[in-house]
């Protein structure tokens, strides 16, 4: 741990709400997740709290019963596009699937959005983990989770050559003689794998900060292993801080064998604090977002996580059944957390699921108790930063106002953007161009 | 033709340039093409020049031999959107190819864009003419030129149908019963096809204008006939006002038989009009243009629409040769054009060749000339608007200060922007959702 160390933050733009049941709050706009005018607000509002990225999540399928934040939403590159026009320093990373997009057309819209920005984008790369997704893209089924990340794999590796597609000095542009680019410093990719086939150049050049930050969410073994070897930083959703050290100390180590720089990637879990001027209206918030809670969500929440299980058969006060079984692949993390939770605090199905639905957690409290459970996870090897959600409108500003001062009063946080780009700011390597580096070494 | 029908106006946005050398004026950045600073300049101008939409071109392969403005370029919906939150009325029409596309992806994303401007977006549906675009999308082969249009339609089919998943009363967001989506007004599409399966529904609801509105630019026969039937507007590039008025009577009995409304599609040719205060600028400007331009880019468009023949091994300056059979399927129209035009003007080598390089047209000289000659073209059967492309540096500003007063003062262009959304500012229909118009004919 240096000196210069600094919490890292992230602002999750979600919309309606993160939860099921959030969008029913007095204050929430239900047209919220197709709202421009509220995105940019918050983006700006958390470049203002000199946020270092906004981040949004993704999904490919829907059906009527899914999450209103999940069921009506904007497709993440195009509002990061947006939100690059109406902001000037701030991060920009946006959730796209591997499973069901061409690399070409990856790699070209990440590089516009960096572009855009002046080098502001991020990928939070992803396998899509809803087997109907499927069905919306042609395909009879879902590859198995482990085939996915060697999809994944393998595109990402695919879009990181395209994106080097151009040198950094291979635009020459000299208007005398009439040469626009120098061939020899524009690269075809002629990727042929197992997955993608796919020849090059790509027809954008690279951006001030190189490429693009990659970002992912890796839980299950082979999501660790991915992240361990290609993140730069990882959003990860620990429910309990002994959690996110057990994960923190794992990836690391995972990344450590894999001869990665030290301090990468950098793990950023989740978090929605509610901050309060006072512990009394820290409360009061608490118990207004659980009051919006309802037991049914709660158990929803439970049942996905084990194959659609019922668990309304049960006794709701006594305890908890034998579902060990039931768990499948792809809820495995998920499943596994929820019975250790059971077990730990000894709950009933009406208690896990409540608890589910409205997780209190750390970071509940006034300004200065919310800044000292940052600090806490940020030097006990929890996380190197951390990526909000608003649980309750308003509380982004109270964050913003109240939180962040202190962290900046304490040394923790940056008072100002230092750089340019996204990757300057956050402090990950520059990725020297490969075929730039190749002839600096045989040269 | 009412009498308030006026003229509609696009620009079309190039960056660098739209030829193969007038990157190459002093005035021009280059760089322009992925600088978000000018592209915001540009849209602003046009939108103080109330124009109608911008429109961003693309293509999906290029080598170093390749034009400047293919080499390295903004992807169109990335640029639209950051596009769409620095202007508030124009609207923004994307270029995107059915062939190397989800219709999932693509019906999200212009969903999106649609909800981010306030229901301004519109698509270009193109099918990707370069075979060697196969290559960058694990292809071996490209479809034939006839299959890719049956692929184009089955493709808008199902994007259309995902735009429509939602009907307009969908969302409630009843927070007192905590119903937020009415599940009889969500709708999985379930298409089976030849070439898509896709079941819906689709993650965002539709926009103010219903549905972007459809663009297309066909030229071939399978072109004008799939423009007729599915296009909302059309842009064309006709060299003359005869070739002009041949297309859009064709177009239109086209469309007449397939039953389209009266008006549809709208005709746009693309022009480059070079304004001067005087008839001398205007020349001047002309010149200065044609000075960028070598004789190896007119002989490399003519060796193009020939199958890459090599037009060195003959007389520059003498007869042209024989060369009707060299002309394939792909570039048919182009070869075709030029062979007539070499016939019409009894032309040699280099004639064509630098005439292609530098068409001067219609729209060289003074503003009330350049007037002169749209309002002709619009009066006489050979345009409904054109799409502009500024062919110098400055001569955006030069149209939008000088042409656009004049033509408002003649009644042919509009003031101000009258609606909210593209769809009504262009005067085509709003489409009434699909499920919900089955409802009210059968309840």
């Amino acid at each position: 741990m240096t000196q210069d160390r600094r919490i890292r933050l992230g602002l999750i733009l979600h919309g309606v709400g993160r939860t099921w049941d959030d969008w029913r709050h007095p204050a929430r706009n239900v047209r919220a997740s197709t709202d421009f005018g509220l995105y940019r607000r918050q983006a700006q509002l958390a470049e203002q709290g000199k946020f270092d990225f906004l981040f949004v999540a993704d999904s490919l399928s829907v059906n009527e019963k899914s999450s209103p934040h999940y069921l009506n939403r904007f497709e993440p590159l195009t509002i990061l596009s947006a939100l690059a026009a109406v902001t000037d320093h701030i991060g920009l990373v946006g959730t796209l699937s591997v499973s069901y997009t061409e690399p070409f057309n990856v790699a070209r819209q990440f590089a516009s959005l960096d572009h855009i920005s002046g080098g502001r984008a991020g990928w939070n790369v992803v396998t899509s983990w809803l087997s109907d997704t499927a069905a919306n893209f042609g395909k009879t089924s879902h590859p198995a989770h482990n085939e996915r990340y060697r999809i994944a794999a393998e595109h990402l590796d695919v879009v990181q050559g395209l994106w080097d597609s151009w040198e950094d000095d291979a635009l020459v542009g000299d208007k005398d003689t009439g040469v626009f680019v120098d061939p020899a410093k524009l690269h075809r990719l002629d990727h042929t794998g197992q997955y993608f086939r796919v020849r090059g150049p790509l027809n954008i050049g690279r951006s001030s900060q190189g490429q693009p930050v990659i970002f992912q969410a890796g839980a299950s073994e082979d999501g660790r292993d991915f992240a361990a070897r290609h993140a730069e930083a990882v959003f990860c959703a620990p429910q309990t801080i002994e959690e996110a050290r057990l994960y923190y100390a794992d990836l690391r180590e995972r990344a450590r064998r894999l001869q990665r720089e030290a301090g990468l990637p950098l793990i950023l879990p989740g978090i929605a604090p509610i901050t309060g001027l006072t512990e009394e209206e820290a409360e009061a918030s608490y118990q207004e977002l659980a009051a919006l809670t309802s037991l049914d969500t709660g158990l929803g929440f439970l049942s996905r996580s084990f194959n659609d299980h019922d668990f309304r058969q049960y006794d709701l006060d006594g305890p908890f059944p034998e579902v060990e079984h039931i768990g499948n692949e792809s809820n495995q993390s998920s499943s596994r957390r929820i019975l250790q939770r059971v077990q730990d605090g000894n709950l009933t199905i009406r208690q896990i699921a409540l608890e589910l639905a409205t997780p209190r957690g750390d970071f509940t409290g006034t300004p200065a108790q919310v800044a000292d459970a940052l600090q806490n996870w940020f030097e006990t090897g929890a996380a190197d930063g951390f990526v909000i959600f608003e649980p309750l409108p308003g509380q982004l500003e109270l964050f913003v106002k109240h939180v962040v001062p202190i962290l900046q009063e304490r040394g923790l946080f940056h008072s100002d953007y230092e750089h340019n780009t996204f990757r300057e700011n956050l402090d990950v390597p520059f990725p020297v161009n490969r075929y730039t580096n190749a002839a600096a070494q045989t040269g």
